[in-house]
């Protein structure tokens, strides 16, 4: 399912979609597509930011990619029917618990990241978010009113252990995958839901003796995030440490429009999405960056389709474009040649 | 009152102590001191992490200095009677809701930032933090066991209009005393109770009409400060994303070492403290550097006892020491002078 959203998400989608159909066509295989609306589009169209119909089609699909949601003409609306929800009610309805987000430095793209070039060069950390749970969907929540006249503000932020076995689990294998290094991210300091969040983990370990698990307080995880981000190979955290940190590490490269993201369920059915939103400022304009949902593409098929050589095929093909010299216009750097959205999108195709 | 701490806590206290005795002999503030127990090193004489008459004590003081506390000897105790709980407590019921968290890059210390030069020369902004609400506080918190079996550990985020308003006031009050430029902190699109966050900085915004209020996701704000943090001048959030954020942008400037920070109540009466933590690698070998504490002894002559003119020869003193190229291990660069706890505390005084 492809679910293009709002501002520049239907150009980057369709480029992504042109360069599904070159890697189905050079490695047949099979791929069909249906499109669908989310966010605002969706709410333009029938009044909610996702329906249950669209859900429900969604979930039968193989994976879905989106481009991405929000907007200031929908910024007015009650939070009920703001585009986001739409986001918030796939990754929940559909049990996508898992938001696996890399944040890569490519190695052409060097200078573009604001932090020291020796403090970056080679920079590869997975963050695994909890995207299910936490503070984004706990209960009680609301704005009441308080016996003195005052409106107070309250939301719940809640695990339990199964919540975050699942988690924790995603997290240690995929640091078996990669350079066996887990560092798990709470406050249990001063809350006691990280306290069993740590508990957890710590229980886990032991079943994962290739796996060096590490604990750090989310105060010092951004901290050492801005200082020394290379020290770090996957980390794990909940909902919201997790979005914040993982914008953080994104922006850490300087090029947040080069970065996919994967948000998974227990059966490997995933939702596919670049990390950078959708940028109402430049949309229609053309000239926005194609590569983080092209490389979302990738994802998608190595982890939700099993074609793991097509999307070793799509990863070739951008670095080979980035090797060339072009640049859209976020990641432009002098003696680079700027190209638009299309123009990008196409030369992933000729890459192939 | 003169609360140590634990780690470096007394090593750098006793520099920052030692500066306050010089400024009041040069300007006659007639400072009289008295020592307490805090964190570690209350929990090892009393048991508990702040007593009572400890707490009164320092109450009835008319600011309180700090040095640090927590360490690894205390990491295995009860969540309740560690040592940070000293600090939960002496915050909470003082009432110092106000936390005022600058980060400052020193010219002098350019170098040491992980960012490029040209991203952070110059940075200077005011994190304004509220620090006696939202989950660090909130009720109900716990660890329940669910019908089913397993454990659920569940906090509460929580803030009334009445604290919200009183934070956002000191923030914008801090505004216009400076660049005149507010941004403020919430997760508006997902969390009610920073909905409510947002509508009393609106609702405030038209009294302050000399200040520019702007509104900023959390995760957006940690990657506009990896990104681009000049952009700020001051920002105003909760508890909890003010530890994470205040703490990022502390690191931007490279020397954590050298930033003070001043909680405050109603009345003007504060506790101040180093930015940083009690280092406890590095404790008792007399190299960490005291100029953190000697810049919050300087903050709490202005803020608290109302004598700017001391406060200001104690910035002057430091910035000539620095000047000079004297220098602590932790912001030691080729060409200066390394120096030790002492020599950087006696350098300061002898600047004055
Ligand atoms: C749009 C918003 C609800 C969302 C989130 O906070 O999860 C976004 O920031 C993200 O990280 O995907
Ligand atoms: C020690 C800890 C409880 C404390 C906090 O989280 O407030 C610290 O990180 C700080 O920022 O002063």
């Amino acid at each position: 399912m492809i679910l293009p959203g709002d501002g520049i998400g239907p150009e980057i989608v369709e480029q992504a979609v042109a360069v599904l159909e070159a890697a189905d066509k050079k490695f047949n295989l099979g791929l069909s597509f249906e499109q669908g609306l989310i966010g605002g589009a969706s709410i333009d169209a029938h009044g909610e930011p996702l329906t249950d119909a669209q859900l429900a089609a969604a979930g039968e699909c193989d994976a879905v990619l989106l481009g991405a949601v929000g907007g200031p003409k929908w910024d007015t609306l009650e939070r009920d029917i703001r585009p986001e929800r739409g986001l918030l009610k796939i990754r929940s309805k559909l049990g996508l618990y898992a938001n696996l987000r890399p944040a890569i430095l490519y190695p052409q793209l060097a200078d573009a990241s604001s932090l020291k070039p020796e403090v970056v060069a080679g920079l590869d950390i997975l963050i695994v978010r909890e995207l299910t749970g936490g503070i984004y969907f706990g209960e009680p929540r609301g704005i009441r009113m308080l016996e003195n006249g005052e409106k107070q503000g309250f939301n719940t932020y809640v695990y339990s252990e199964s919540e975050i076995e699942r988690i924790a689990r995603t997290a240690f294998e995929a640091a078996q995958k990669r350079g066996g290094k887990l560092c798990s991210v709470d406050k249990a300091n001063v809350l006691e839901v990280t306290v069993l969040w740590r508990e957890v983990l710590d229980r886990l370990a032991p079943e994962y003796p290739d796996v060096e698990l590490s604990h750090m307080y989310v105060d010092n995880a951004a901290m050492q995030l801005v200082r020394a981000p290379k020290q770090f190979d996957v980390m794990v955290t909940g909902n919201m440490f997790g979005d914040i940190l993982s914008d953080a590490a994104a922006m850490l490269t300087g090029s947040i429009g080069m970065l996919p993201s994967a948000s998974l369920n227990e059966s490997g059915f995933g939702l596919y999405e670049p990390c950078h939103g959708s940028a109402p400022d430049i949309a229609g304009q053309g000239i926005a960056n194609p590569l983080a949902t092209i490389l979302s593409a990738a994802m998608m098929l190595r982890y939700s389709l099993d074609m793991g050589e097509a999307a070793d095929a799509i990863e070739q093909a951008v670095s080979k474009v980035l090797d060339e010299g072009l640049r859209t216009a976020d990641i432009h750097t002098e003696g680079c040649k700027k190209v638009s959205t299309a123009e990008m999108g196409a030369a992933v195709v000729a890459a192939f």
